[in-house]
């Protein structure tokens, strides 16, 4: 791909929405600010939609799956099997993301961008395999640079599948065992922190496995230091990671909001936003996750994310969980009555 | 009312479908622990609805409404009309929280427990006023024993209606102008705390506003002092803080869990929680408010609330944004897949 679609100019918000809808929140039946957060989503919506009555009925979640090389390392509390099962756990419907998207009436695929071994066909999964699985980043580069163009289109797709679809919020999920260690080390590469500083227990190693971890991201490191985003993820990266970051970056182009999850979708994020700062402005953080490191990520972003609550599953659920509050920041900027609708006094 | 209702007794979880709860969430298809707090609060509700299958999708929502005599002392920001004026808005929709009812398809009553002048007929307001408004509990008792128990029957009629209704869920919400004020004396008498520990801006009142009403609160404990609940809020509460207390009592008796909103209604919970500790097993808190005193009410409860999203509107608005996370810990508990029915290696 010689195009560099990623590197299309992002929109900025509405600015005339953006003076209306603060106006407009002035003047709703409620003591200034008593909505709290709500307020400021409200707000930003209606600018990021162009529109006084913003909505986020139409949820696209895609969740993007891969395997990781890096596994070979002893990083991951699962078998690497569970990736391609857990594919079928979200086909079939068993998965915490597709009871959520289910519950939310939420529009749910699911992308296979690189398990081992390919996959039967599946209803609701998409195979866009860019490889079996990366290679183990502790010895040589996770993909080669086309690989990372082909992950960064599957990304790319997914946003404009969305878009198409009138999504008002784009969700990415994603499922990948030994995808904390690849997104752990890209984090460190783009913050240039070490290791130790980041490496948490994923989906529930004990401390000599972090300890592990923490050793083969050090090693990767020692091979492929260096802050270039697009270097970062296809040294380190895994396929879903960089699926992530192109459909951050094509859903901001297209003025679709995005609400981010957890720690390895901020670590996207981080590096789409490293690659376009102007993305930022379409980014909703929906949660902080129970893995240590993702609040150095978020402080590195600036962003406080909506929910706390210690989860760290990943697949998008974080973000699923987060939706509803978007969909009430919209709800009460759209439609709650303004003082002189309804006849109130103000203070 | 001699016949002391809210005394009788409170039943606990189901214990056999507690640990049958337990059990299944060990059973499905996510690292153990991943999903953070939303884990246990499946298991509450399956607990609490003696089911391996909660539901949250009936929701109950009944804002109880009053005025308050100590407004007569410069303690609101708003005008006393503001409470009659929205309970309108309420019935017309235009309300945050009319608006977060329609959104999530809840059901939605207010109560009229004692606007200073009675009301027009209003289609889902009901008509139960106490009294024209409480008395300044500044000089005076703010009701009589006689109206305490009229309000506290007022809860206890709205639980009656929800339970007979098929709720999943209550939510009690409240509007009173100056009812930031009595609650904070009732919760001032209850933790044997100075007025100025707990006294906040409420819908918005400046530093000399805050000092004033601390002031007034101050004058009242000097009379009123005393930790028993139902004195408290005879002699320093509001008719519809008495029948939030009455609502949680009556929910506890008849097994319907609730989700208590902000500040005024943790005050009601504490009062109700003090006068029958088996309560607390029947109540979720929905969110922190900015309201600052607000903290040290959930600390004394020893609970940590679902949001923190600075919120301070009272209504039940913050109760009804949190009505999602209670609906997603139910949906995964109740839908998620097994490990053995997916097929899905464990750690």
């Amino acid at each position: 791909m010689s195009y560099r679609w990623y590197e299309d100019p992002i929109p900025g918000p509405d600015l005339a929405a953006l003076a209306a809808a603060r106006e407009r929140q002035s003047q709703l039946t409620k003591p200034p600010g008593s909505l709290g957060r709500l307020e400021a989503l409200g707000i930003t919506l209606a600018a990021m939609q162009g529109t006084q009555r913003p909505r986020v009925e139409n949820v696209w979640i895609t969740v993007f799956a891969g395997d990781h090389g890096v596994t070979a390392e002893g990083v991951s509390a699962f078998p690497q099997v569970v990736t391609a099962e857990m594919v079928r756990n979200f086909a079939r419907g068993g998965a915490a993301i597709s009871v959520l998207a289910e519950e939310w009436k939420a529009r749910l695929e699911v992308v296979n961008v690189g398990t081992v071994q390919a996959l039967e066909e599946l209803s609701g999964v998409l195979d866009a395999r860019v490889g079996p699985g990366t290679a183990n980043f502790v010895h040589e580069p996770a993909m080669t640079v086309a690989q990372l163009h082909d992950a960064l289109a599957a990304g790319h797709h997914a946003a404009e599948r969305a878009a198409i679809g009138g999504a008002h919020l784009f969700v990415g999920g994603e499922m990948g065992i030994g995808n904390t260690t690849s997104a752990t080390a890209v984090a460190c590469a783009l913050l240039d922190l070490p290791a130790a500083r980041l490496a948490g227990p994923g989906t529930g190693l004990d401390a000599a496995g972090v300890g592990r971890k923490a050793q083969a991201i050090e090693r990767a490191l020692a091979r492929h230091r260096g802050d270039r985003p697009l270097d970062a993820l296809q040294r380190l990266g895994g396929f879903e990671i960089a699926a992530l970051a192109g459909a951050y970056l094509r859903c901001g182009q297209l003025g679709v909001p995005v609400l981010v999850d957890g720690f390895i979708t901020t670590v996207a994020a981080l590096a789409a936003v490293r690659l376009q700062p102007e993305l930022a402005a379409w980014l909703f953080y929906a949660h902080r996750s129970a893995e240590p490191g993702h609040r150095q990520l978020l402080d590195a972003l600036g962003v406080e994310p909506l929910l706390a609550l210690d989860m760290r599953l990943g697949e998008g659920s974080g973000a699923a969980v987060a939706v509803p509050i978007l969909r009430a920041a919209a709800a009460l900027h759209s439609r709650m009555a303004t003082f002189a609708e309804a006849g109130v006094s103000r203070a």
